[in-house]
């Protein structure tokens, strides 16, 4: 299957297909657009509290090998061949408060748990290290038949984490998320308020 | 030119190409060349650092903008059309001593100064944004016909800006930079002791 990702009439590229969720089943097609929809709301929120002063926090880009790249004369570099490569760390990171933060963001269609097969050791390795350091460490979790998110600090991510690598549990049930987790409000400017659960966290915490 | 990345008998392939510096011109691939030497060097320190838990620092990915995969079947998926973007922010961000740090590294061949078009607005503002919100923020110069490198704080860095702006300035004289800067140890491991200059900038505005 190939494809080719349209242009806008104004030059610009369509980025849906370059997260790199992307796989070649149609399922995952649509689970890489459903991620791509999570990745638009929180980079849009992330845009405005840019631009109040609130927080400096960036999406990292996808990690891309580059293998073969073409230099055409009088045009820019053409990269022809180049391969998905999985993160070292986090997708989102930056400041707030003074504060470093640093988290992964992630949905399910599921209603009532949150499956942690999606969540990678190298993340959960690396928001360890961040928080050990300090900073605010966190998964911003995504419900989107639900359309609710939580704020999910590291703490309790860990120790769901030790009893999936035991065997014991294979997803975190929505009630333990509400429980351990702050409920970031959905709303049209920004998408996802997940700072003002962030602060609901930092209270608790100090 | 089409320039065909080697592969190691690893499997792994080599990256040396892969950076954004990458141009077409004979000259400039030299330059892209030392360029990933610098970016090597402190990866490393990075690494280093990382394994002595003293920070978490990591470069970040090289921005791409895909425009054509191929999902072959029982293999994965290939870029076949992407090109090189520039990014938004700068290269090198994480957490030292519980605080935000945020840097972005450059070099010279030139021996007495640092040509000021190398630096870009974004980077500068992108750098002003996080120090005001508190982040350790600084450009790592090295001159590389000196071995020499410096972590220059973002606050003299603003004052040659507005010079270079206002026309009164290309170059910041490397007696400036001895002079605002922190010298960073060239060694071995690391090699380049970056955040032991950092230190001495963080007691001088304490």
């Amino acid at each position: 299957m190939k494809e080719v990702i349209m242009r806008y009439p104004n030059g610009k590229v369509y980025q849906g297909q370059t997260n790199h969720l992307s796989t070649s089943s149609k399922g995952k097609t649509n689970f890489a657009k459903r991620g791509m929809k999570l990745e638009e709301m929180i980079n849009q929120a992330n845009q405005w509290y840019l631009l109040r002063d609130k927080a400096v926090i960036h999406k990292k880009p996808t990690p891309i090998q580059v293998v073969s790249v073409d230099y055409p004369k009088r045009s820019r570099a053409t990269i022809t061949e180049a391969y998905y490569r999985s993160a070292s760390t986090t997708d989102y990171n930056g400041i707030y408060k003074g504060k470093y933060i640093d988290f992964e963001a992630k949905q399910t269609n599921l209603k009532t748990k949150f499956p942690l097969h999606n969540i990678h050791q190298h993340q959960i390795d690396h928001m360890t290290n961040c928080a050990n350091h300090g900073g605010i460490c966190f998964v911003l979790f995504l419900f989107k038949e639900r359309d609710e998110a939580y704020v999910y600090p590291i703490n309790a991510l860990l120790k769901d984490w030790s009893a999936f690598l035991a065997n014991e549990m294979t997803a975190i049930p929505l009630t333990r998320i509400q429980s351990k987790g702050y409920q970031a409000n959905m709303g049209y400017q920004p998408r996802i308020d997940y700072l003002a659960a962030v602060d609901e966290m930092l209270a608790v915490n100090d």
